[in-house]
Formats: structure tokens, sequence, C-alpha cells
């Protein structure tokens, strides 16, 4: 117990959940909300409240929204031929920060795993299917981390998908030296790779 | 923006203020409340609701507290003639972490700086002289930490008690080498410190 009182501690110990802080660096945030009440505390409480009360998952592609379906899937001017299938969320905003992609998404919620006990059914996989299903769509892009993980769960959704009466093309990201990546840095793997698919 | 919808957004610029979050470990810490909304978002939302309403300031001390006077100003066990004086609300907490201290507090709520404008004004120290005018006061624990604006806040402070009819014993916090410390890691103003005042 850090001696700050019961209501502070509790504050501290949520806190200390949050990916990246610790135990110090929670009791850090704590101080710093409680201290600027008006500009921080009361804000950012209202905007958890406000997340709480709305976010909601997008029944079309999974993805965490205040609207359903979310704006990507509601908006006519996307293109409804391309699906790019994610694992989380975090992966959908990167996507959309680069604004490279004008198609819709496809969020799983997670990776097959036999570690973690992650499979097939826990992730958004049969609404992916019945996307496809759907008819509309040509192009399925493949957006998912280069792990072992990453890799089999996208190997077994193409093996899903080419079961399909409609085929679909399978893509997948890109591997190589990241732009502005120094040799040095990179682990060889990723070098071997990208020196043999050179173009 | 990062195409998360406004009100992600807003979650995560205002969880990126916090000390220790920048923009990308925000993104995270926003993915995970908004996906263990029962054991997280909603509690820490509760939590913070709490503070915002309760939390206070002390009127003997200064701390944050829930109680006013706070849990160790009301605490008729605590010895009365000593005062702890600490620049923030942290050191307050490590203190009573530590358990090595029966006497009170007096938070001071910064130090005194030139550079960043803080005059003796901006501080909780005519407070703090009341108190020891009250008399019951009879030793000042300076734990300011050990910098250039702790001293000369201490210095301050030390000076502006001589002038007072009841004369109190201002004490410092012991500087040296850490518990479990390296010589190897540590800054040669310690060492030459701990070699001067060595016992």
């Amino acid at each position: 117990m850090g001696g700050a009182g019961p209501e502070i501690e509790r504050l501290m110990a949520l806190l200390s959940k949050l990916p990246g802080l610790g135990p110090r660096s929670a009791r850090r945030a704590a101080l710093a909300l409680l201290k600027k009440r008006e500009q921080l505390l009361i804000p950012l409480t209202g905007a958890m409240q406000d997340a709480a009360d709305r976010v909601t998952t997008c029944r079309v592609c999974g993805r965490l929204s205040t609207q359903n379906p979310c704006a990507v899937c509601a908006d006519p001017s996307r293109d409804t031929t391309m699906i790019c299938v994610v694992e989380e969320d975090s992966a959908l905003w990167a996507m959309e920060r680069v604004g490279a992609f004008s198609g819709r998404y496809h969020v799983l919620g997670g990776l097959l795993s036999a570690l973690d006990g992650v499979r097939p059914e826990d992730l958004r996989l049969e609404s992916l299917v019945a996307r496809v299903r759907g008819g509309e769509v040509g192009e399925i892009i493949m957006a998912l981390p280069a792990t072992v993980e990453g890799q089999t769960t996208a190997h077994y959704i193409a093996d899903r998908l080419k079961g399909l009466d409609n085929q679909v093309v399978v893509t997948y990201l890109a591997r190589g030296v990241p732009v502005g990546g120094e040799l040095d840095w990179l682990d060889d793997g990723t070098i071997a790779h990208a020196f043999k698919t050179r173009r």
C-alpha cells in the first residue's frame, strides 16, 4: 500500500493495468490526473464514459466504432471488391492513417495460436467467409503480422476461401527492408527474404 | 488522424497527455480499454469519476485526499512534533510506503525555480510557517529532491523559519550511496559527498 488513501490507490491499481504503465508510471499518471483535474481528469473521464456508452463492434467488419455499420462499411465511396484482413483495430487504424487503401476491412480479433489455445471459431472468420460468399469481393489482402501466428492464420484463411464457389484473389503485404531502414538493424530472415524477392 | 472515429481519437488524444504515454502507447492503451470494457474501461472510469468528485486538498498539509483533514493529519497517533516537508504527493506516498516516519507532512506543491518562475508565494509556504508558529512542532525534516531547486527551496525555508519566535530543528535526508547501489553507476558528486560524510 502506498498510503495515498483507498480511492487514489484504486485509481493507481487500475491505471497500472494499462499496457505500457507499470506501478511507478501509474502513480505518476494518477498524480498528473489529480493535479490537472480540469484539463485532464474530467475530460478523460468524459471521453471514457462516452466510449463505454457508445463504442460497439461493427456488425459487418467487426471493428470498434460508435456507428454500426462503421464509417468505412457505410461509406458508398469505398471499394466493395477488396477486403483487407487485419488482426486488431490498431492495424486498421494504421492502414487508415497511411490512406493507401480504398477498400473495406475485416477485423479478426486475434490470430490462430496453438500455444494460446486460439482456434478458428474464436476468430471472426465465418463472417469473413459469409462476406466473400456474398459475391462482390474479388481480392482479400492479408495485412497480418509477419509472425508464425500471423502467417498460420493467413494460410488457414486462404485455404478456407479456396473451397468456396466464388473464387477470390488472396494477396499478402510485401515483406522487405522498411523504408528508411538500415540493413545493419534488420534480422537475417528479412534481409534474406528481401534479397530473394528483389526487383 | 488515425481513422478510428472522433470518439476513439479523442480518447487517444487525452490518454497521450498522461506522463509516460506517447501517441503510440496511447493508441495501445485506448485499444486495451475498449477491448476490456467490463474489466478495465468501466472500473477505471468509475475510479476517475470518484477521484474527480471526492479528492480534495487537505487544509492542514496540502496533500491530495478524500478526507479533509487527511488521514495522516487526523490520526491522533501520529507525532505532531515532526513535519516532513515534501515537494509533491508522490514523495509523501513514497515516505508512507517506507513506513519509517511517524510524524506529519507538508506538501509544498512545487520547488522554487528562477528558471520556471516559481516564487515563494506560489508554494504552500505560509501555511507551513503558520503550523510552526502553532508551537507544537520541534523538527522540520526536508525530504526535498537533491537538485539545485530542491536545495534552494530547503535553504529558503530554513532561513524563513530562523526568524520565528519558536525555534525548530531543521534536518535533511542523508545523501550517499543508495542501498544496493554500485559505485560504478553513481555520479561523481554523490560518491564525493558519500566519502566526505563517511562514518
